[in-house]
């Protein structure tokens, strides 16, 4: 074994131990650590500010680009916002222990399923410091150990912000091997991740851009909870309230381009197109957003790009919005069936039934009814928090907290049952 | 792409298409193919026998052992058996459009989260031809699409079996490829199913033995939903009743030694061995069961072999228990944690704190308190039948009935909100 495979090795056997400690720690220690690394977190900006520094003095220097150098910089109100995420967490009822169904067959039987942890999390992203916070926070709301492996740009920040939560975690009784950082910018430590470090990682959770999920996707020997892309669309169906359209899709693309939530396509139905389709282009391009829209699209709004088939399957992150007219409510499902990811879908309209056909047809993680696509968010669904949104079938679907990190087992209670 | 990987994109192509069409169909089709398929089991009884005995012919003739040949054959009982198996799961609740759960959190946003199909299911299985209907049967009541893929040696039962399937789907009004059997006794066909077939898959679910299990968690590029072996435990406690520890510890060995709820290992107190354990071990003696004891269970039990580490490990699945003798509960909980395979643990004590307590530290699928561990099953559970026991952390754990091949998605309601 190469001295990293033997200190990842190691990581993992201490990640599995911490994690029988967490399982059987009472929810009161996890939210003791989660208040005091809120607390620390506070106490200690200028330490974690001055780790932040180095990386973003070293990113500079190798020539990041500003937008990236944005992403992994922090400021005192972004250091304040990662407390607060971590004090929401700690005030998100704990999942742990609870009786989610209980019933008596015809055996006599009587049968709990009750939430547990999944065990050991691997957590893999990007160059933002305040994944550490979050990740760590949501992995010990959820009773799981965490092995956390930060983008090398944001290492000194990282470590700065682990310090803190070995520290809270030791302060409520919790073993602080519970959450560990790879300590290592060596990227072959990632792949090691993926193998499971020989069973101690149950799933391995990527958090970052495509071509991270997609690397993990390919090559993990566990588990995976990702999500892909968020290629969402709104619907303006033909009983739209025009003032509800106008507010909600300017909302839906132009709130934040950036978050895998904001609408990418706008369908528009053809019979209340001239309606609806002029007022909402004005909104979007006053708000400064291009649009791209099909043949008919463009003849009632001039401004417009003719769009291409490329532009149905482009998630844009970025201020620009392909628009098309269908026929009616089953060629919007139609065309979300073909193109949509099966991240988050919504529908604009008055007609309740038209809502309710739509909302059973389109088969995503979440589907709206007369509200912005943007609210696809653990925090907005009182999650207290995500580690993303899954457009996975199995397991989590959706925006992942604390809750969707557990699993359940049954707890079968008999008066000496034996089967026949 | 040769003649069969175009033959088998063509199937997942059909079971994508079908699988939509499945989804939206209303519960009551579904149950009446399952009605219709319980129907023609029993009507086609001689056609399922005789092609029965086509497949039990050739593999006699290739020599397949006699213990094969029965897990092969069928016989009128049998077919009853698999019709009354498929009515039972005719009768079960359809887990589909169900409401889990429903919230309003602080934006004002009504959040519905609603049970939906998971897709496509590939069940890959051995020559055992039951399994074609259960499958199927399990797969309609979820409203999934199913590619079967059956061991060669039970092909013509299964292609009997599944010909009638095909039958009551087209009776019941739904696509009769939303049920496919593959058709060939081609091996190559089961790589290319773990494919996911360019993404008509959604996942895999092996069942089968050990080797079948392995090979498919190892080849899969889709999800694998799949259970590894069942090394159980049951633990005598030392306030064990006598009565309830001698007939729930013979049924939980021998009343079917092969299935993997049987249990593999005893564990009893130290501080009640002598009380528990000469008169527990007589009677799976004289039921037949072979005894492997640590040195003080032999001590107790002159006619028990001595076990070694082996035994620990051992999934037996033959008429063969190990017997450990454990400090206290902690030192049962601590063997389980280490040598379980996380499936089946059992409890007999009349101290009910105990029973908690280990129900709450011990962390596999099921834990039951004086009760068999031969209960770990799905019809018992009051699934209406199981694909199988789950003990992946991930989805589903324990029994896998039509409940847990579904997913979920959340309708979300508003009245026009915008996120801030």
């Amino acid at each position: 074994m190469t001295d990293l495979e033997t200190r990842m090795m190691d990581l993992g056997r201490r990640a599995r131990a911490a994690a029988v400690a967490l399982r059987d720690a009472p929810a009161a220690a996890r939210t003791r650590a989660l208040e005091v690394l809120a607390q620390k977190l506070t106490a200690a900006q200028a330490q974690i500010l001055a780790a932040n520094a180095q990386d973003v003095d070293a990113a500079r220097a190798n020539g990041m680009t500003e937008a990236l150098i944005d992403r992994l910089a922090l400021t005192p109100a972004r250091v304040a916002g990662m407390a607060q995420a971590v004090a929401t967490i700690a005030a998100v009822a704990d999942p742990l222990g609870v009786e989610t169904e209980r019933w008596t067959p015809a055996n006599g039987l009587d049968i709990a399923r009750v939430r547990t942890p999944i065990g050991v999390l691997g957590v893999i992203y990007e160059s933002r410091p305040n994944v550490t916070a979050d990740a760590a926070a949501l992995c010990i709301r959820s009773g799981n150990a965490a092995i956390l492996r930060c983008g090398s740009d944001c290492l000194h920040s990282s470590l700065a912000i682990a310090g803190l939560i070995a520290q809270a975690l030791d302060e409520a009784g919790l073993p602080a091997d519970a959450v560990q950082l790879v300590d290592t910018p060596d990227r072959a430590a990632v792949g090691l991740m993926l193998t499971g470090l020989d069973g101690a990682i149950d799933v391995i959770i990527p958090r970052g851009g495509k071509s991270l999920v997609a690397r993990v996707q390919a090559e993990a020997r566990v588990a995976v909870l990702s999500h892909l892309e968020g290629l969402n669309h709104t619907y303006l169906h033909e009983a739209a309230d025009l003032a509800v359209a106008r507010a909600v899709v300017v909302n839906a693309k132009m709130r934040r381009v950036s978050v895998c939530g904001a609408t990418e396509t706008l369908l528009v139905d053809r019979a209340a197109a001239e309606r609806l389709l002029p007022p909402v282009a004005a909104d979007l391009i006053a708000a400064g957003c291009e649009l791209r829209g099909d043949a008919e699209a463009v003849a009632l709004v001039p401004a417009m790009i003719p769009a291409t088939e490329a532009d149905w399957t482009t998630e844009y992150l970025a201020p620009i919005l392909a628009v098309r007219i269908v026929d009616d409510l089953d060629g919007a499902a139609d065309h979300i069936a073909r193109y949509g990811s099966g991240h988050t879908e919504a529908i604009i309209t008055t007609d309740s039934d038209a809502a309710e056909r739509f909302a059973a047809r389109v088969d995503s993680a979440i589907v709206l009814i007369n509200a912005s696509t943007q609210f696809a968010d653990g925090g907005e669904f009182g999650f207290g928090g995500e580690i993303g949104i899954s457009t996975a079938r199995l397991h989590a679907r959706g925006p992942v907290g604390a809750e969707q990190l557990t699993t359940y087992k049954y707890v079968v209670r008999g008066q000496g049952q034996i089967r026949p």
